[in-house]
């Protein structure tokens, strides 16, 4: 089952704002649906955002021309500020359009293909790098959603973690909640269950204390963005997991495609940080709620891509 | 108002798991209902839990003889085993038994009145430490509740928060959701608006990073139980903001009465940390929930207490 994908002349995705409780398949067939469903994090994670962005200039490609392509190519683009891969995606995709409608759809499936295969490469080559850090059955500690449903299949973080399992050499799991929105307590934990891994559910702001009482061997996470100088862009709450690991000395490790590497934008201070509605936090007070936070390079062990393992610790540079 | 009280022979609480919603004193005459109360967080804050754990002692002196009443001042003692108030004022009440139920009611009442006048205390002494170390009107952060809900009246690290506001130099608040039981998100943001203060609410993943950001001049919270190296024990998450605080180079305030401060438990590794159902964090998968964390002495800057400033920073000791 794939999370997106492109089904008899329309995007299909898995809408995840109905997880754990319905397993249910979108059918949309317009920019303006797509862009909504992005918006509510009916399709979230980098690379699925980046399949996504592709497949909208598809949509827009069957549904307008001239300004109005232009138009709606620029609504999907601008969709979500945060996530490389969305941009990436949609203009990637939207050089083919001169060519037409088969050429663009031709391109968004080559995207969505090398997403896969990027998935297998990174759960190998993360793996191989956990067991060398932490050796065998290492307790890892992982936030957000990083699984099938950030992907396409597999996922980034939790496909590593999902391939530590399949070599029976996995540790007990926790999977942070992950505020506001619980990817991690809805979306995580029923990938988790479902791939049959012992896990834990904590909530956010207990990482840092369960790392520093020796219950973690190393934090797994994703990204939306990976910054030139290697700061790492990803959903909130993740630098205060990185402050945690450092202090407890067990390793942090970010597992991205090379299409969510960003060698264009210099540093997080230069990436636009999404500011989503108070009311996901809290209803009838203010409230500020940064969808994302930026976790600065030295406190990253290691950066895990499907082309190659980047070992910051060691002075290697993105 | 205050938040527990004795009242024509009976223990008075203000019902905290039902706020924000309702505002309802709950009055409670047994020792088992007040054990329930404590348990399920109807009365919670270590200033609070001393006074509830002294007129627990009460309503044991008034239900039962012998062994019974040994045993329901157990009960009481040790209805949690984290903040050290607890079962300081049960024993501080305990120790009048042989005296009679008037004396024990008195040793309470005094315990009651000792706290009322330590919040005034802290409030004036913080305020004044807070202006030294950030000058006019710094953006406090707070996590968990410690206004007067927290206490009987006032409040300890909250409590310096509103001196401040009386004083006009106090800049606007955030309050950290502070999860699974959303203290901050019910209780502090409830407290924070009827003192009319300009506060937001944030997950409590985002802490470090509005640190990081440059939207918080201090961390300003309670303790549990301070022990006597000055690790300070809290509600799960502090720990967190304590590293963030590090790293951004701001100070992180602790904000407790003396009678929070455990010289006899030497580190935060001697002390029980409370783990809590994990129904509270996810319902349908397993979780883990400590309710407390340890922060090291070393990330402390300073604590203040009704009657001392202790300047961790400039190697003060506790």
């Amino acid at each position: 089952m794939r999370t997106i994908d492109w089904v008899d002349g329309a995007v299909e995705l898995i809408d995840q704002t109905l997880l754990p409780g319905r397993l249910e398949v979108r059918r949309i067939a317009t920019v303006e649906d797509l862009v909504d469903a992005i918006q509510t994090l009916a399709v979230r994670g980098a690379p699925a955002l980046g399949v996504a962005g592709a497949y909208g200039v598809a949509l827009a490609a069957k549904q307008h021309q001239g300004d109005g392509l232009r138009a709606a190519v620029n609504l999907v683009t601008n969709a979500r500020p945060t996530a490389v891969n969305l941009a990436r995606g949609a203009r990637r995709a939207a050089a083919r359009l001169p060519e037409g409608f088969d050429a663009v759809l031709a391109e968004a499936d080559a995207l969505r293909d090398e997403e896969i295969a990027a998935s297998a490469a990174m759960a190998t080559r993360g793996a191989d790098l956990l067991t060398e850090l932490c050796g065998a059955a290492p307790r890892v500690l992982t936030h957000c959603n990083t699984g099938a449903l950030a992907a396409v299949v597999g996922g980034t973080a939790l496909g590593v973690v999902a391939e530590l399992h399949r070599r029976g050499t996995l540790g007990p799991v926790i999977a942070s909640e992950t505020r506001p929105l619980l990817q991690g307590a809805r979306l995580t934990a029923w990938e988790l269950g479902r791939l049959g891994v012992d896990f834990r559910v904590s909530v956010d702001g207990a990482g840092p204390f369960l790392m520093a009482r020796g219950e973690v061997d190393a934090v797994v996470l994703g990204a939306d963005r990976i910054c030139g100088n290697g700061d790492t862009v990803n959903k909130v709450g993740t630098y205060a997991h990185a402050l945690g690991a450092r202090r407890a000395g067990i390793p942090f490790v970010v597992v991205a495609p090379e299409s969510t590497v960003d060698v264009d934008t210099a540093t997080g201070a230069d990436v636009e940080i999404e500011d989503r509605a108070g009311a996901e936090v809290i209803s009838g007070a203010p409230a500020v709620n940064p969808a994302f936070d930026v976790t600065p390079h030295d406190l990253v062990t290691a950066i895990v891509t499907d082309r190659r393992t980047i070992r910051l610790d060691r002075g290697e540079r993105v």
